[in-house]
């Protein structure tokens, strides 16, 4: 059993952020996501793209703005529960909850934040009659750890970033990168298409456009494909096939915790601590809902602070917090080191 | 007559960033502030210090938080009206507002936007009688031009940072600077303090401790000072008298514009759209108060936000706003620059 005090569904930009705000106030946090990496859709929708909104950031790249707050939240030590998905939610009778994954992680928390942006991500699928059996056995929708493919055969399906540019990543890693795409088209950034033009050139990617792949074979885990192209069929060896088609975000088990919802998102109190109907139970950035709400990352900066305070005084009844500012009293971090404003000195001039 | 859309009082961070939501949504913005240069506490009280909790920012110093805002929101073009206080609002029968200043500068617009922080800032004035007199002519409580110094003589009084860091500045600049403090230890950056003293050995900045100065002499500007030291008296010639006792901030003449106000702060509908209490004036940032407020930059960007949203569907009512991301969607200033991400390409591969 994980114990924490704030456990923190998704890790996107909104719940990175309220790590740190909820280690001002020596709260302790954990986060569950299903993708294999932080930064909810900055990271897994956009990664390279730049920013322009974020206050006091002309431009940030996506992935650069979530290596931000990874290294801004790193000194109190947030924990990580990725690759799974929050599934039940149960309520003790002192008031504590129990989340428990699709894994069967059990997760144990003073308050639950759910920053789940608009839902999890879930692959969309290629219309193929048993690949669900296939599934974990050599049929891959995400890329989780790169080193699973080392010196494997693998066939990639798909036209955009996605495909393109787990190509180029697993032309080195892969001892064979087939990559199938239903038109001849790609669409991605220039330098991504151009890297593959390179690489087909230099024999390290086996391009075949256009074409899909209709059948998935093997005993107990994919040994090979049949690939339709045009009228004829043709059957390929590989150890992998990795569909990239995209991702759908799904609300997914959290609309079956009992929480209002509304347009697919969970409705909070934004008058005050963007609480849900469930006592102690909080929802902050794009999924929640509110008179006036904007999907905006900054919004989510902002309802994941007052998220923290409140959750400081459900967990310390009577006590008065008062706002410390950064700047004047520094940060202790959880892992024993501090930053601090350099000290004035008193000084006579002689 | 100047004319706006938005008309925001009080250039800190909140205002500043005001400027950039209001621009996404092509409304033009003018700022007043009481104080010569834009960024409010920041860099009036601690332009060198660092924030720690900027979203996205493990550490950023203030001065330069304020650079980046600048910078961030130039395409939009802001005006400002700097050095004036707004001191009078008007609404207008249809709607829109006059607000003047105490230099009787006449402001009109759609909605106004307050974003004063803890008020404007007032100097500590030095209990001399007849100080008043020689305000604007010899005394002045800021530094709002340096060059008005320019080859002329000048005193300082003050034991902090403002002080030390001005007697440095101007010591290129004055053609003779005196710094003046009732005691002999100053309080401040430790380089501000050792530069002086260095300035003090190569005989370019007067230094004068533990002394008060008591009078001020002159026929219509002033021209002399009486310096108490110890028991002593002792008269110096002085073209300027700078006294950088620290600032005060005051709500000012904002707490008679018939807006409800609370522990000094102005009352929000923070279930919506920071809206005060009369329509088409918006409160947003330190300023406001309303449950749960928390006096912190990252809340009055988000504030911010919101309050343009509010003002853009008062001034387009009926129109649907669908809110676009300036990553997918670019930004288009004013000065007709543009911003994008690099499209993507569909681009065949052969
Ligand atoms: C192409 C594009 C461009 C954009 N441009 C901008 C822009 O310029 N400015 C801007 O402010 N915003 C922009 N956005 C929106 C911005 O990305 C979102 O506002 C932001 O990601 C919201 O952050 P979040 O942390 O609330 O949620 P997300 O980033 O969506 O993260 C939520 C996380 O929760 C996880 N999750 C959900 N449910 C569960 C569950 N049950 N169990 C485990 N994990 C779960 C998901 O896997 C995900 O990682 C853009 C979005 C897109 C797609
Ligand atoms: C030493 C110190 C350290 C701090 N550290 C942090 C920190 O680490 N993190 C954090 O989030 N916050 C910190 N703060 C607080 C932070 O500075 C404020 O939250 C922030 O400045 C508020 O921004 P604002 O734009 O709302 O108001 P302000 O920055 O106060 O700006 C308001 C402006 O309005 C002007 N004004 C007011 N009334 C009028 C009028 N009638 N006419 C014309 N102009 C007017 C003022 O001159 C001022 O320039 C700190 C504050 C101090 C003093």
């Amino acid at each position: 059993m994980i114990e924490t005090d704030i456990l923190i569904i998704g890790a996107g930009p909104t719940g990175l952020f309220a790590v740190f705000e909820a280690g001002l106030l020596k709260l302790k946090c954990h986060l569950i996501d299903g993708l294999p990496q932080p930064g909810g859709q900055l990271t897994e929708l956009y990664p390279k793209k730049p920013i322009f909104d974020i206050p006091g950031y002309p431009s940030v790249g996506a992935a650069e703005l979530i290596d931000n707050l990874m290294e801004q939240i790193k000194q109190f030590e947030p924990g990580f529960t990725l690759n799974e998905v929050a599934e039940t939610i149960d309520k003790l009778e002192d008031g504590t909850f129990i989340v428990t994954t699709n894994k069967g992680t059990k997760h144990h928390a003073k308050a639950v934040a759910i920053a789940g942006g608009l839902g999890s991500f879930e692959p969309r699928k290629p219309l193929i009659d048993n690949i669900a059996f296939y599934e974990d056995k050599g049929v891959e929708y995400f890329v989780k750890n790169p080193e699973l493919f080392r010196d494997k055969k693998i066939v990639i399906a798909g036209g955009g970033d996605s495909a393109l540019d787990w190509s180029i990543f697993l032309a080195e890693v892969a001892s064979s990168v087939t990559l199938v795409h239903r038109r001849n088209e790609f669409r991605g950034a220039l330098d991504s298409v151009e890297k593959v033009q390179e690489l087909k050139k230099l024999g390290k990617i086996n391009l075949i456009t256009p074409a899909e792949i209709v059948e998935i074979h093997g005993e107990n885990h994919v040994s090979a494909l049949t690939l339709q192209i045009g009228e004829d069929k043709q059957q390929i060896e590989t150890d992998y096939f990795i569909p990239l088609f995209g991702l759908t975000p799904k609300l997914g088990p959290i609309a079956n915790w009992g929480l209002e919802i509304e347009k697919n998102a969970i409705k909070v109190n934004n008058a005050l601590d963007y609480q849900t109907n469930i006592d102690g139970v909080y929802a902050i950035g794009d999924v929640n809902i509110y008179p006036g709400k904007l999907k905006l990352i900054l919004c989510g900066f902002h309802e994941a602070t007052l998220m923290c305070q409140s959750v400081y005084n459900r967990i310390n009844p009577g006590k008065k917090y008062v706002l410390k500012y950064t700047t004047v009293s520094g940060i202790d971090g959880f892992d024993g080191t501090r930053k601090e404003a350099e000290k004035a000195v008193v000084k006579s001039i002689d």
